[in-house]
């Protein structure tokens, strides 16, 4: 016997989801039944909010429900320093540190030669107007440690260069509470070449 | 800065399903931003569907679309023989063997007095009336091996030893593809005192 037909239709949605197996995503789904009706159309309402009501902020790329988004129209932001990120989720990452009181660009994905993903199809090009456009004093690089984020910050390098504005990046090291013997040689050995003077 | 305000409200509702942290519940979210609007259409649908069309079944309270439930209607399963487990996701786990065609009894529960679940709460009266009514001739126990699972075994026993039944309990011990040496001691007692002649 399979599961009956309108519980078999919703683990398959929520097994379209990222890292939902079907365990997990039969699951959810016994679990929503259980669910009082009134949490589940909240739920189902929610969804098609998210969808329809979420944009990408014209300026940044961030997602919004309004555009500019509340980053870029918040005018206690210091709009010369610009912090570029992949996605959203990594600009929350950042935002949380509340550490960071400039402005953001969302590239949208990182250079990816393996996925097909070129120059062209990251918000590149938006980044440069934004740069010809405003009296940008720095850019600050905060993608992933992994190739793909190494060979975009390579790129955007090259390119920002000429502007002659200040570019940097984060820093990659020993994460806080880390131990230095279990760290990995990669880590390691970029937090030595990242050594800082005190 | 928050995320945006229908993005947060979806974070929300997924941070209310079982094993979804905030982590997760904020990457499920935004995977849904950038699934194509049908996708999210129809995934909301199946939501609303899943609670408003699924039932439970009036015989066997397992989840169905249908009352009697696929199961209890399909006219080549044994009915003298009763599969008693918690929930409908244990009984899918039979289900998946290939090895069973008797049919279930679904207790939705198990006895939990540390959780106020008490016999009444759960759908054994259901069971004994089904006993009475049917030539039943055989009932299996597929609950699990825990506290709540034993207590509520036991108390079934008890029950339904009256009623001249033959009552059996699926088998505790040592999983397929398992070494003796990395069993925790509670299995392997069991599997010594559940040794079988051969």
């Amino acid at each position: 016997m399979e599961y009956t037909k309108p519980l078999a239709k919703l683990i398959e949605c929520f097994q379209k989801l990222p890292s939902i197996g079907p365990k997990t995503a039969a699951r959810l789904a016994l679990h929503i039944v259980k669910m009082p009706e009134s949490e589940v159309n909240h739920f189902a309402q929610s969804l098609i909010d998210a969808k329809t009501q979420i944009h990408y902020c014209e300026n940044c790329f961030n997602m919004s429900a309004t555009s500019p988004c509340e980053i870029c129209s918040d005018k206690t932001r210091h709009k010369e320093t610009i912090c570029v990120v992949a996605e959203t989720k990594d600009l929350m990452a950042v935002e949380k540190t509340n550490e960071y009181n400039g402005v953001y660009h969302v590239l949208q994905g990182l250079i990816s030669p393996i996925d097909g993903i070129g120059p062209d199809d990251i918000r590149i090009k938006e980044l440069l107007y934004r740069i010809t456009q405003n009296n940008v004093k720095e850019i600050i690089l905060a993608l992933n440690p992994s190739v793909e984020g190494e060979a975009t910050s390579l790129y955007l390098t090259k390119l920002i260069k000429p502007f002659n504005i200040k570019i940097t990046r984060i820093a990659f090291g020993l994460p806080m509470g880390s131990e230095l013997e279990y760290a990995d040689e990669m880590t390691l050995a970029r937090a030595i070449e990242g050594r800082v003077e005190l």
